[in-house]
């Protein structure tokens, strides 16, 4: 007999994924549907509604990619690329530089605008590279998980003073906990994930395109390589015409589905303020315990809190030690900010009042502080 | 406030995805972990090595890509194909055929090796058509989920007496209910999915991968488009290096893990046997019924069952009034065979007595024999 598998109830405040509430974890019970069941169908059409709400998009293309957070960034870059073609992105931590990495893989000659890992790209700069080149295509991170940076996104369209130009986003730790305002910022793609700030757990994707973006895909010489993130494709199978693509994730689906109905039930602006209040709390416990928070307050994230390790402070050994001792998950930093930061997710349900005081506390009690 | 969402319990008899049972259900309810938590880092191994127990396999490289069974076709050709390459496709339906258009993209000239839908293909034709080609890559479909037409893969290494070749099977509907015999049949290249025989919901996709399959990947002049699907990556996370590349659909692998142990527990070859005597005793009851099975029984799947529609019968009246009458999904025929057959799933826990008796009595009761 094969030993059954209980894993531990961990507080997950790493960056991703973030504890499940209840009733998302009880969505996942219901009976499976067939992705042509009349009410799967009728169920997409509901998702789709709810995911337009959360991203404050009227895109009509708004639908879940059936794949992390990463296949939404491939499926952007995947239809949005053709061969040989400039590409500007803004390079400053982790995820940026995947994003550079992956559209050369999509066949983008890129043009890296790049900042300090912790600090927002600059807008000058940005606009000066985007003059310089051909580019039709600006991408960037909107909430950089890997330095906890939030990088302004509002004056993005301005770029199109200069030349028109498709806009993508990455929104994988924003979107459900900080504001996105796809429309309001003229944003033309962009992509997260089903867990973090959304708070169902990691499988989908979700992502939406603006007419512009459509347009640029539409007007592709050629279909994109992938047969699995073809928007085209997949938009047949969630618009009018039904055609069957792939086999859906019916039951990531329903999680996801509630996860947003929980967010719209207490009120994007509502959550948003949940989500700054806890960050601010934790930056203020964090100074108070006489560390330093990695990135200013003005571009921090309110989902993932960079904490500077002190000096000859062990790194592997904290963490171990909130694993075991407390059941605490929190995050290591990436590449140059490996042993320097730790990263503290405080994201959808796992963005509460007790786990600020609960992980200060088992923070200062390590640090015999 | 946005009304619960409480789908009907589907009696699940279509093309997949097919019931699941209350433990695989339940499984999904523990707690989820991080995707570097020291304990779902040992739950992987486990779950490799009963993916291996299952492929029938000892292939190291042996997990479960994050998108549907789609998502393990695109895996498989984005990694082995080259750009200008010939591969000889077999293509008697329409998963056939969607192996030969992914392929094409995937950069591929594809020579088809075509037969009648609903009948396996010749293996003197594939072996002609692979001495006159220069293919190095010679794929097929198992389990043809379109027609109910279980190809024989026995025979295959024999094209390697011609040249050297990767052979390539999609197992999507026979995994985990008809052998697939990896090792003993050499192939050296399957997917498959989390649903059908195996039991999961949908969203994920078992691969596997032999060393001559890994030695024409890493001899690739450039890496493959895809970074999602991109095999060598995926098994730095597998394997110990634990190379961070996207956040693990944990809560879809607990699923899986636990419908493999029901497998492994049940013993793949009774479950085999399970298999066969329910496609039997429907086949028996079918023509019982004075209706016709699409496949003859040397064949035949023993998942996916397909059924003339006898003239003068309305399909979708049918299908609706065992939707709405008896909360029984069964799935429409695609392409050249719509209106021309039912296809009848009796996978993982839906196959079983009660459920062939049941609708047996409801297409009995429909059609008023």
């Amino acid at each position: 007999m094969i030993k059954p598998f209980n894993p531990p109830q961990r507080i997950l405040l790493g960056p991703g994924p973030s504890n499940l509430d209840a009733r998302v974890v009880s969505a996942m019970t219901a009976p499976l549907l067939g992705h042509l069941d009349p009410v799967y169908l009728e169920f997409m059409d509901g998702l789709q509604e709810m995911l337009r709400a959360v991203f404050e998009t009227g895109n009509r293309v708004t639908f879940s990619i059936s794949g992390t957070g990463g296949a939404g960034m491939e499926t952007c870059l995947a239809n949005l690329i053709e061969d040989g073609e400039e590409v500007v992105v803004g390079v400053n931590g982790f995820f940026g530089q995947r994003l550079a990495d992956l559209a050369e893989r999509w066949g983008a000659r890129v043009v890296r605008v790049e900042a300090e890992w912790g600090r927002p790209l600059d807008m000058d700069r940005l606009r000066e590279a985007f003059r310089k080149s051909k580019a039709r295509i600006v991408a960037m991170v909107h909430a950089e998980t890997s330095t906890g940076m939030r990088q302004p996104i509002e004056q993005l369209k301005s770029l199109r003073d200069i030349r028109d130009a498709v806009i993508l986003v990455d929104t994988v730790t924003s979107l459900g906990a900080i504001p996105v305002g796809i429309d309001r910022n003229e944003i033309d793609a962009a992509y997260s994930c089903s867990q973090k700030g959304i708070g169902a757990p990691p499988g989908l994707s979700p992502v939406t395109f603006s007419e512009r973006a459509l347009e640029k895909i539409r007007s592709r010489k050629s279909p994109p390589r992938t047969w699995y993130f073809d928007v085209q494709l997949l938009d047949k199978y969630w618009s009018a015409e039904r055609v069957y693509h792939h086999t859906a994730p019916a039951i990531m689906n329903y999680a996801l589905r509630e996860a947003l109905a929980m967010i719209l039930e207490e009120g994007l602006e509502k959550r948003w303020e949940r989500h700054r209040q806890n960050s601010e709390a934790f930056a203020a416990g964090i100074e108070a315990l006489g560390l330093e928070m990695f990135v200013g307050p003005e571009h921090r994230l309110w989902t993932l809190n960079a904490v500077r390790i002190p000096p000859g402070v062990d790194d592997t050994a904290v963490r171990r030690r909130l694993l075991e001792e407390h059941n605490i998950e929190i995050g290591a930093g990436f590449g140059a900010l490996k042993g320097k930061i730790w990263r503290i997710g405080l994201m959808g349900a796992g963005s509460t009042r007790n786990n600020v005081m609960l992980l200060l506390a088992a923070l200062g009690r390590i640090l015999g502080k």
